[in-house]
C-alpha cells in the first residue's frame, strides 16, 4: 500500500503548515513529505503532504468530516489520493510507437506503479506490441465525419474502464473541447519542441528551418488551447548544423520518452497542482 | 532583514514537523518554508524552517529557554540563523584568479549578500584585483618552513575580522589539520574534476590521460582528507578527443565558477545540513 | 602567429576536398585541420581549412591571383584570415554588466585572444570597470531624437579603431537597419531566452508568465529583423515554480556569459559561416 | 546501400590529407566527408573519409593493391567498411532488460542498422522479449565450473553467425581474458557510473555512499582490465539527497539506455578509433 497525499491550493496565510501538519499528528497520522510553496505574485499558497498510513485515524468515509472546519477556514481547493489501488491510466497513440515502447516497459517491469486498463489508437499499426504484452488494444479510426462519433466511443472506453487520466503518447489528432472538458488535468500529452517555440505541425522541420542549436520536448496537460496548457516538464538537448531534419526527429525520440514518462510519473505520485495555466511540480 | 532560518537533524520520529511548525505558530511567526527529510538508511531526520520576522515573537536572547523543551523532546541537533548581518566571507586564492574575479563579481553587484572582510593569499599577484573593488589583501607566502607559522597568521585575521566562512577559490596550499578541525563545515574548496575521480593534484591532467568524454567540477566541505569531504555541488560537461589539456583547462574554468558560487549561495542561505559525510541541501 | 584560415562556400560538387587541400600542399602548407559539411537540401557546400604558417608559399599579397582558377572553377565564395594580428572587438554594453565584466576578463587573463580598441555605453554607469583594465571608454547616451547623430558618432569611432567585429554585450538599443548594413556578419548579440521563444523585450518575464521548466540564452549575428538572425550559439537551464522572476534573471545571467563567450570564440577562431539565414559552426 | 568508410591511424606528417583525397579523387570517387584528428602529445594521426559508393573505381577486391603504395609511404594503420551488409550485433544480458529492450526497439524499427544473429543470456528470464521479436535467444548459464566451456560455446556460436561486434546489454559475466583478446575493440560495455569513479561492482550504491551529487554512465570497449578500457561515451545528469539507491537505479537506467545506443551507433558509422587506451570518435 501506498502512502496518503493531500493535495491544497488557497489564498496566501500565515499558519497554515502548522495547522495543516498538526491536524495530522491530532489524527494519528505521522507527516513523511511535507512540501509548500507561495506565489507571492498571485497571493496563492500550495501545500503537498505525505503521511505514513499506518496510524492514520481517516479513512476515506471519515476524512471529509473531520477536515471541513479546516478547509473553510482557509478556503481550500483541496484533492485527497489515497493510493489504495494503482491510478488507471489509459494511453493513446497514432503510429509512432517510441514513447509507448517506453511507457509499455515501464508498467511492464513495475518502474510506473500504475495500471493501463487499454491503449487506444487511430491506427492499426500498434496492435501486436500492445496484445503481446496482454493488453487490450482498440483501433479507433478517426475521419472528419466520424470524429465525434468515434470521441463518443472512447469515452464509453473510458469510463467503462474506470481510467483516471489520459497519456497521449504521440496521439496525432487534436481532441474536441468537449472532450477535454470532460478530463480536465487528466490528460498528458508530450509536444516535441522546447514549447512555446514551434507550436503546432512538424516541430522539428520548423527547428531545422529556423536554424537553431536545441532541441526539446514538452510534457503538458492539455487544454483546449492547442500546445499551450500547463508545461509539467522539459528538456532540450544540443545539435549542430551536421544534424537532418531526420536526424532531429531521431534524436528527439530520446528527449521524448524522458519527459513524457517524467510527467507521468509525477502525476501517478500526485505532485502536481496547477493554477494561472502554470504548474507547481513537488518534486 | 533577511528570514530567521532553523536548522534541525535529530533522530527520526513521527510528529517532528507539526511539533516545529506549531512552535513557530505559537510564537507569532509566518513559516515562509518548510523543508525536510528523512534519511531511513541511517534512522536521521533534517529540517530547515524559514520564518518571516515581522510577528516572531522571539529574539537571540529568548529563543533557546524557549525552544529547549521541544529540542530536548526530539533530542535536536540545532542552529538558528537570525539573520541579522550578512554573512561574513573570507577568501583564499592561489595565482587562478577566475574563482576570485567571479565571487567578487557576484559579490560588488549584490547578486551573494555577504561581506567580505578580505582575501588572502600565498601570493601577490591578484592583488591588484582585490584593491580595485575595494578590499583588503593579504599576502602570506608559506613555505614548508612557514607553514605553521602562516596559517596561525591567517587564525588570527580570521578572528579580527569575525568571519564566519572561508572559501577556497583555487587555494592550492592543504590547510593543516588543526586549521581544518577549528572551522567545521565552514570552509568551502572547489575541486576540478568529478570527485570521486581525479583527486589529488592535476585533475585535467589525469582526465585527459585517462581519455572521459566528460570534465566536472566538485564544490564540497574541507576535512582533514583531502578532497573526501562532504559534497555540495557538482557539475560536469561534454569533451571530446579534439580537446587539448589545455582546452580542458579553459572550459573547466566556467564549470568551476558556476559549481564554486552555487555552493556558497547554499551556505549563505543556510541550506546545508551534513551528516555522515555526506549533504543534505535543501534548494 | 596563429594559423591561417580558409573558409569556402559554393554549390556543392564532387572533388572540393582533393582540389583544396591539394592546392594547399603543392604551395607548401600543411592543413593542420580540415572540415566540412554539405547541405543537401540547399545544394551548398561549405568547408574551413587551417594551414600551418611555416612552410605556406603564399602571402595575403599573392594568395588571390594562385587560387583564383580554383575560386572560379568550383564558384567559391570565400575569404582567408591570415592571422597576423589578433581580431579587434568592440564591446556594446548598456547597464548590466555581467557580460562584459566576462569579456573583460577572459580578455585579460589572454583566454580570448583579441584587442579590445574600446568599450562604448548609452550609460556611463559601467566606466569604472572598463579604465581599470585600461581600456578606453565612450559614453554615447542615446534619445529618439539623437539617435542618428550617436549611431554616426559610434560608426567613427569603428572605423577610427579598425575594429572587425562588435558585440552586444547586453546593449538595450536597437541599431538601425543602415548601421546593421554596414556590419554584415560582424554584430553578434545575446539574446536572454531560447529563441524562437521569447523575443522582444523582458524574456524572463515571458517565460515566468508562460510557466515554462527551463530558460535559455541564444547568441546571434544582427540582422535588421529583431532577434531573427542567424542563430550561433544556445543553451538552457531546468528551473521551477519556486524560481521567481528575479531569480531567472539571476540565474540566466550565468548562461548569457557562457554562450556569448561561446559565439564570441566561434568568432574569432573563424569558425562561423552563414547561408539561409543559418550558421554552420565548425566546432 | 551505405557509404564506403576508410579510417586511418598513422605518424602525423604533412600532407596525409591531400594525398588521401586525392586518391579516392583519382580512382572516381566522391569524399562525402573528411574528419582527421593530430594527437599532438603522441605524434599520432586519425583520419575518417566516407566516400558515396556510386563512381568509386575501386572494389574489395582492388582496392587494396592500389592503397598500398600510399599506405606504406605514410606507414598507415588502417580498415575500410564497405557497407554492402549491416553489421552484424550479438547481445549478452543478464536479468536487467532495460538496455536490450532498448536496443531491440532501435533494431526493429530500423533506427538502428545491424543485424542481430540472437541474444545471448546466462539467465533464461529475458527469452520471452527476445523471441517476441522474432531473434533467437541463447540461454547459457554460468557457474564458476562452467564458464570455460560456455565461453567456447558462445564462441562458437559467435563465429557460427559471422557477428561483427558484441554488446554487454548489462551482462553481469567478467569476460575471460582469452574470449576478450579474440574481440578486439569488438565488445561494447555499459557501465552504470562516470568512470573511472566507481569501478567495480554495485556503482550506484558506491556513489550513494558518497553523496555525490551526479550520476553517470559509460559505455567503453572492454579489455582485460575491468573497467578500464577505452571510453566511448559517458553521460551524467543531477540527483540529490532525496535520492535513495532505488531512485539513483531507476534514473540511471535512463542515461544508460542513452549512452549505449549512442556507443553502438558511433560503432556501426565506423567513428571510433583507437590509441593509448583512449578513442577518437569522429561524431
Amino acid at each position: 500500500m501506498t502512502t496518503v497525499r493531500l493535495l491544497i491550493s488557497c489564498p496566501d496565510a500565515t499558519g497554515i503548515i502548522a495547522a495543516v501538519t498538526s491536524f495530522v499528528a491530532q489524527h494519528g497520522g505521522n507527516v513523511l513529505d511535507a512540501d509548500q510553496h507561495s506565489d507571492k505574485q498571485h497571493g496563492e499558497f500550495f501545500m503537498r503532504v505525505e503521511i505514513d498510513p499506518p496510524g492514520f485515524g481517516l479513512t476515506p468515509q471519515t476524512f471529509d468530516a473531520a477536515w471541513k472546519p479546516l478547509a473553510d477556514r482557509f478556503n481550500f481547493e483541496w484533492r485527497v489520493a489515497w493510493g489504495e489501488r494503482p491510478k488507471r491510466m489509459a494511453v493513446f497513440v497514432s503510429k509512432a510507437g517510441h514513447c509507448l515502447n517506453d511507457l509499455l516497459w515501464r508498467w511492464k517491469t513495475g518502474e510506473l506503479p500504475v495500471d493501463v486498463p487499454f491503449v487506444l489508437s487511430n491506427h492499426d499499426s500498434l496492435r501486436g506490441d500492445v496484445e503481446f504484452v496482454g493488453l487490450p488494444f482498440h483501433h479507433l479510426p478517426v475521419t472528419a465525419d466520424s470524429k465525434a462519433q468515434q470521441e463518443a466511443a472512447a469515452r464509453r472506453l473510458l469510463e467503462g474502464a474506470a481510467v483516471d487520466f489520459i497519456v497521449l503518447a504521440r496521439y496525432m489528432q487534436v481532441l474536441s473541447p468537449d472532450f477535454v472538458a470532460a478530463w480536465p488535468e487528466r490528460i498528458i500529452n508530450i509536444h516535441h519542441s522546447f514549447l512555446p517555440a514551434f507550436a503546432g505541425a512538424k516541430p522539428y522541420h520548423q527547428a531545422y528551418d529556423r536554424g537553431v542549436k536545441i532541441i526539446g520536448a514538452t510534457s503538458h496537460y492539455v487544454t483546449d488551447q492547442l500546445d499551450e496548457g500547463p508545461i509539467i516538464a522539459q528538456e532540450t538537448m544540443q545539435m549542430n548544423h551536421r544534424d537532418t531534419v531526420e536526424d532531429l526527429i531521431r534524436k528527439g525520440r530520446d528527449l521524448e520518452r524522458i519527459v513524457l514518462s517524467r510527467a507521468v510519473r509525477h502525476y501517478v505520485e500526485d505532485k502536481i497542482l496547477v493554477s494561472q495555466n502554470k504548474t507547481v511540480v513537488f518534486e
